[in-house]
């Protein structure tokens, strides 16, 4: 089985290379060289261009940044064009459901494969193969490359026949991790005015009832004040919580919460803070109650 | 050391009971006959009225069912006329701020100690004993009452000197509450306008980013569609989410999620969904949706 | 006809003495003195005290501050107590619907009769005797102090027979007064984002669409960033939308704009700008776009 | 003066024959037939195409139905590629900000004159050339067309020398009407809990704070539930909010009430209101107090 793999960012890399180790035969490209070079001295055979890697490939695996470089590589790059009748596409970044929609239509005119994989963890999970990927296509698709799969993540979830329920699931999660953030911020806020440690309170809540990753991980930068190095910026955030509500609108969905969520991001940003780790929108309550 | 113990509902019954077998002498008053004799045939001295039950009491603790109870029994049932100059009043009800700050007042003016002293979890862990419980007061008399709270408790967490303190966390941390069933609520809209199963989705986020009590016993109950019998009523969760906004009012921290929340719960209300319990919030982002 | 009128703030002062001015015999009372003898020198009869004032009347007229000036001088000022049978009493102020519930049901256990009528309208127009009276209460008790009402406005709207559908509409209306200002910074914060003369579009939108005096006043503050003296302050308005939320969830009405409103509302007391006229609410916007 | 005008509908139609009226020679062009042959009929030289429609044109006037309509024909269709070095394309269509930057640089780049003109009125305001124009972009170019503004509209706002800048002015004025016709429903809702006619509300405020042209015309809707023909769909209302948070958040302005406003136009959909007059937005708040 021959793997091409696109997109060997902060998730991408350690993605690849466990393919590798995992004993299988890997073309890898990436926009910049040196990502490139360093999965070629991990033993993959580096490509110049997009289209060259995925020639002859009977999985591609795309993990690229956002919609726009999804569109530049697959649709703009010719990777789509170049892949042979049969091949499988497995696009495992966190894109729109629109994007989702028209790039099943687009492979499906070409006799591809199409499968939605985007995943839940960062890269220390990506490292470990440790991932929770959502997946969403053709169930016998998902059947041929679910050993490339288990080799990525510890569990694949099964959301449906048709790609981009993945990706409103994967959207619908991360908007549920900005509405946490969102939450302890404005908890954090009232407390203060009440002159109890921020430290202490986010130690409580995050020792009892929401002893969950995301409120750990979020509430100690909250805590402490750090936000930088930005984990995941808030800039992306405001990205997922728009794309969530643009596929709950395509569909008639409401999200009053995720409007609420949207204006304090944005506020974020005027107050240049979209280079900040996603826990700093608690600063946006802080900062509307006089706090900062 | 003689205890009064006033308010034996379902949380305040088993508490009662685990300090008269952890050997305490107590005298125990509620509203209603059942409990008052439920808990009498446990070993504790019934009192007819509340002030009854406080005459020579070295600590009262009350869990009243809500601001309204507290007064009625507290101020105008004369607990705190009856109570000796030097004793402890330990109030471990989800009160207002502004009543905390007010029995404050009035128990300092008559040399009575206050301790604010609310708690996480429910009636299994109100029975095993093993509450999280939120202390704010006087440090000195705090530690009077520690052995006591060891008992009713795994842990106290100390936030402050000042009373409404800890009310004021504890009103936070039940925002955070709604906040996590609003936000499932929406999530599971989103997906659900694309035929996820709302049962496969609460499954991935409580297996995975969202492993904590709170998003699993609700998410159960969202993912079920059992809202009956109520562990926690909507209508309460509204009565918090109030007080939580109230409290944050008081000292001008603005709470746009809480304020989102709040329409929600209303909303609940007029659909005549109060009597449900809390996790019932969810159908209201489906209603929205037009998926009810 | 014996009138007593109690309140004589910036509203009632001018309009009791319209009553004065069109032949009734009036017995003033307020609790500061200068008012008490500005009115006796127009020809009132000053009284030391409310209750002093109502007694032997036939009508009362009250517009006092608030809810806490009305319970204080009707409730515990013994007016209700003195007043006598048969007697009306017209409360014109601006209170809660569970205040004007509760002072119906007051009154009508002795047999007093009570009417709620709050206005419309500022200073200039309470001179000119050209306000909008908002009434409710018995039709026929309305009837005989129309004669009163007609001096002091030039319309009164009919609104019901139970007092508080007055109330209720007078808070809808000064919700929808919050709204068009909160509105309008928010439309001005995305034009001034797009360097348009904020200016220019205030004096665009209230000369076409919103040629309505409530957009013209508060536009030109707006326009012109002059928030001093204050016609009507921030902060009593912020008062006015959590009656008119509380008013709606009594009848579990859910109004999400005005929860929105509150939080812009609270945030501008979080920067000491309750003291400016309620058009510096536009400014919560500004702050927020990172604007001032 | 050779004019090209392009797009025929509800309010294209009585403007360009405004200009024919005015002795102005007019090429038209509609994407149907039938309006292209009404014009005709007024005197105008029908185009079968819009390329063949802005040939040899001094002046293009736009006014097509949105973002897509726009670039269809100016960019896809060749209206751009068509017109000749020195030609001034005035674009009165409500597009969004995006679409306005872009097709400034575009025909800065072909040394094509761009302005944007976007008004406020009606059809029967367009038939009497009485529309308010919000105008943007070079002042001496604009002083080239404003003959034929003065034929069309009763004043010519000047906003700024950025096309974008019109476009983003119109935009807010029409989330300022969203906003007024989400608070009447909220207000109405919130009278209605308390059975005063909403008829009578909207007459009290639409004749007193709220007597402008927005409140009148959607109050009445509101007030006798009329909600067909629609004067302006609901679902385009939707469209206008999009682009004014659109626009607003490109330039990092957040807006709370538009995001709000913006979920009650979501449900309208999917409750299938989207057809209905924008009016109808009113009956989410009445959906959600259970009043329908």
């Amino acid at each position: 089985m021959k793997i091409a793999f696109l997109g060997l960012g902060t998730m991408g890399l350690p993605m690849a290379a466990n393919l590798i180790k995992a004993g299988y035969q890997v073309q890898g490209w990436n926009r910049s060289a040196g990502p490139r070079e360093k999965l070629a001295s991990l033993g993959a055979t580096p490509a110049k261009t997009a289209a060259d890697a995925v020639m002859g490939a009977d999985v591609v695996i795309s993990i690229l940044a956002d919609d726009n470089a999804t569109r530049s590589v697959v649709l703009e790059g010719n990777v789509l064009a170049m892949l042979k009748p049969g091949a499988i596409h497995l696009n495992m970044a966190t894109i729109s459901v629109d994007l989702a929609v028209e790039l099943a239509q687009l492979h499906r005119a070409r006799n591809i494969g199409y499968l939605a994989a985007p995943v839940l963890g960062r890269v220390n999970v990506a490292e470990a193969g440790q991932l929770n990927i959502l997946a969403a296509g053709d169930s016998a698709l998902l059947a041929k490359v679910q050993p490339l799969l288990d080799v990525l993540g510890q569990k694949t979830w099964y959301l449906g026949a048709r790609p981009e329920q993945a990706n409103a699931a994967k959207l619908a999660a991360n908007f549920m991790i900005a509405s946490a953030i969102g939450s302890m911020g404005e908890a954090v806020a009232l407390v203060q005015g009440y002159e109890v440690s921020k430290a202490d309170f986010i130690d409580l809540i995050t020792s009892t009832l929401f002893a969950a990753p995301v409120y750990k991980g979020y509430g100690q930068a909250i805590a402490s004040d750090i936000f930088e190095p930005a984990g995941f910026k808030l800039a992306l955030g405001l990205k997922d919580v728009r794309l969530a509500q643009d596929a709950a609108e395509r569909v008639n969905v409401p999200m009053a919460i995720a409007g609420t969520l949207r204006a304090a991001h944005v506020e974020s940003l005027a107050h240049d803070e979209g280079h900040l780790d996603w826990a700093a929108l608690a600063r946006t309550a802080a900062r509307r109650a006089g706090q900062l």
